[in-house]
């Protein structure tokens, strides 16, 4: 423990500041209202969750959880995602409500980080869940409105990766036998590590045949007929199951049209831990991280002893203006009045009605500034109302 | 320490459903842009703030702050306010800009509560901060701008309370003669316990010439004219001076055309403790709470090495869609598309380009809908695209 500079923030913490968060509410905005046209519902969670309860479902490991104690004693964690507090309030408040249900949220998560990092440990994210529909439309429905918005964000060049985690997970498995194995390469293919892959792989004592099979899942990325050479390898019937999901799923995305911007990648795996089947990323070009993912996930909502079936995205509004690759200009306030206290009333009849005729008008008592010149140059379109004689002066 | 159940929340932790979600966003949408026609540009500043900085000075008291422990061994704080990370803000990124500096900002902000307290742990507050200027002018303009922004979230009956918490320590001392004596008095006005205030007068040895001047201080609520009242009662330098600066506010407020809803107080005492000037607080016809308030905190940024005059405001967004004492009706969605798959793609064509003409429209496979009558019922139109050989069949 330091002592801290009085302008410290923590690590992991920033501000945002003009220009960047009128880039990030266009975005917002553009994205709110696409999901709304699409009939989701926008709710809003608390900051603060019980640990024992949504934390602990979360998927988000402990050490990355900020948590606190309550009064009572309780443990609390700031939210590190939104989808299980969505599926608490699935469960209980919107329970009897229709399904399937659409909801939209545009919330901060929280994730703890090492001082080392340099990744922000709070980060706004903007996304939908739609619960208790299983088939392969919802599938298709979410990963259309998720390039739907990053679209409507004004984001051109982008593509997305979609999986099966229920493929990949079953397919490890009818090589290897056991779940700690599986676990082991699944967590290479987390981690995109695929030297690591091969290297376990030959240390493994397996046939020669099922040395190929593990090997050949990292060639499984392309267009749909990936999904044809995956069927030559896959051999039980929650494989085959699987990549009869991601087939009819293709077709459904062909139906929306979207096929240029889509790889299907087989051996996808993202770190949340509660997806059972589809899963996607966004990606932008010259970005190194996502900028958005989803997925289905039909066992978290049994947690909140509801069983049903679920799937959704969460964009990453930081990423996403960062790939947008600009910030507004500096943002030039429209109009100013600078009056002294002779002529205020005056100065403020003005303002009012360049107000109401839908401009900016900041208005400022001369007594106020230090240094006119410098104060006025900031403006497109000063005006003065100053001292008793003069009429309305304009300057540039 | 109990069990929990799997659907609490913590203590004071609300979720905000569509229908109260809507209005919210209305509120601040109205609110937001008013703010910004005057001139104030928005940013956020982080959730956790160090306690040693930000926390220390935020004058929210130690037992109402939600802390946490980082992984250095610093204590964190969840904001309890905003003017606070603004000073750091305005102090050291933004110190070279141009003042006066006018922001804006609409957050979470965080109060611990006991669990008897009933009172929200987490509320969004929006506000503004005008920093760099000491005039009367910024004083009025930012009751200005509340009220104004009130008006604009479309709520008519309210009052503003305005009062000098300069003239109320400077003249409970100059009657206590010590800051001991003079904390007791405050904190009677901050409770409006005026029995006990009445009480605690009766007890002390003064003269009965102060003991009465102690007790009128509680009768100057009214019009202007209160001014003049106060002033035959004042005798030191610091609340005559405090007096001159409230009669040129009204005037300020006058030349706004603001009087009808404003109300001297110059008892008014606020429990945040850096306000140093004007104070004001916003009033709500039957809630019994503020719905807003604000003032000048002319000593805040010199805790970031920075001294400089500022005044400003902060709205809560749940009292004041409370006091518009109405939510939007359950929304019902605008269409509703339900298709089967032999003609997803006509019926995405027909979403498509009813979204493109503004409507809501959710589209719907009926495989994922298990009682297709209570599930429409929802919706003000619905469109079938469903069957090999029909045509697109409404109902409703």
């Amino acid at each position: 423990m330091t002592k801290l500079f009085m302008f410290e923030k923590p690590v992991g913490m920033k501000d945002t500041l003009p220009e960047l968060y009128q880039l990030k509410k266009e975005v917002k905005d553009a994205i709110a209202k696409e999901v709304t046209q699409w009939g989701y519902a926008a709710i809003e969670t608390p900051t603060l969750e019980y640990y024992e309860t949504v934390g602990s479902v979360s998927a988000i490991t402990d050490q990355q959880l900020f948590k606190l104690l309550d009064q009572e004693g309780n443990t609390l964690v700031l939210r590190p995602d939104m989808t299980a507090p969505i599926a608490r309030i699935s469960a209980s408040t919107l329970k009897n409500t229709q399904r399937p249900l659409r909801l939209t949220y545009d919330a901060p998560v929280f994730r703890s980080q090492q001082r080392e990092g340099g990744k922000p440990a709070e980060f706004e994210q903007i996304g939908v869940e739609l619960i208790g529909d299983g088939s392969n439309s919802a599938d298709g429905e979410v990963i259309a409105l998720m390039m739907s918005s990053i679209e409507k964000a004004g984001l051109e060049n982008y593509q997305i990766a979609v999986g099966h985690i229920g493929f990949v997970n079953a397919y490890l498995f009818e090589i290897l036998g056991n779940e700690a194995r599986v676990e082991v390469f699944r967590r290479y293919l987390f981690e995109k590590n695929y030297v690591g892959f091969r290297k376990e792989v030959d240390q493994l004592p397996l046939s020669s045949i099922d040395q190929r099979r593990l090997k050949e899942l990292l060639t499984l990325k392309g267009g749909p007929d990936i999904i044809n050479k995956a069927r030559q390898l896959a051999e039980s019937e929650p494989t085959i199951k699987s990549l009869q999901q991601l087939e009819q799923l293709i077709e459904v995305l062909e139906a929306y049209n979207l096929k240029d911007n889509i790889l299907l990648d087989l051996n996808l795996v993202m770190h949340i831990s509660y997806y059972t089947g589809v899963v996607f990323e966004a990606y932008s070009e010259g970005l190194g991280f996502p900028i958005g993912s989803g997925g289905r996930y039909d066992g978290l909502l049994e947690k909140f002893h509801d069983p049903e079936p679920a799937t959704g995205f969460g964009l990453r509004l930081d990423r996403l203006t960062e790939a947008l690759g600009k910030t507004k200009e500096a943002i030039r306030n429209d109009m100013c009045i600078i009056f002294s206290n002779e002529r205020r009333k005056e100065a403020m009849e003005k303002a009012k009605q360049w107000r109401e005729e839908g401009h900016t008008v900041v208005m400022q008592d001369l007594i106020g500034i230090s240094d006119v010149d410098a104060y006025s140059a900031q403006f497109n379109n000063v005006t003065y109302f100053v001292g008793s004689n003069g009429n309305g002066g304009h300057a540039k």
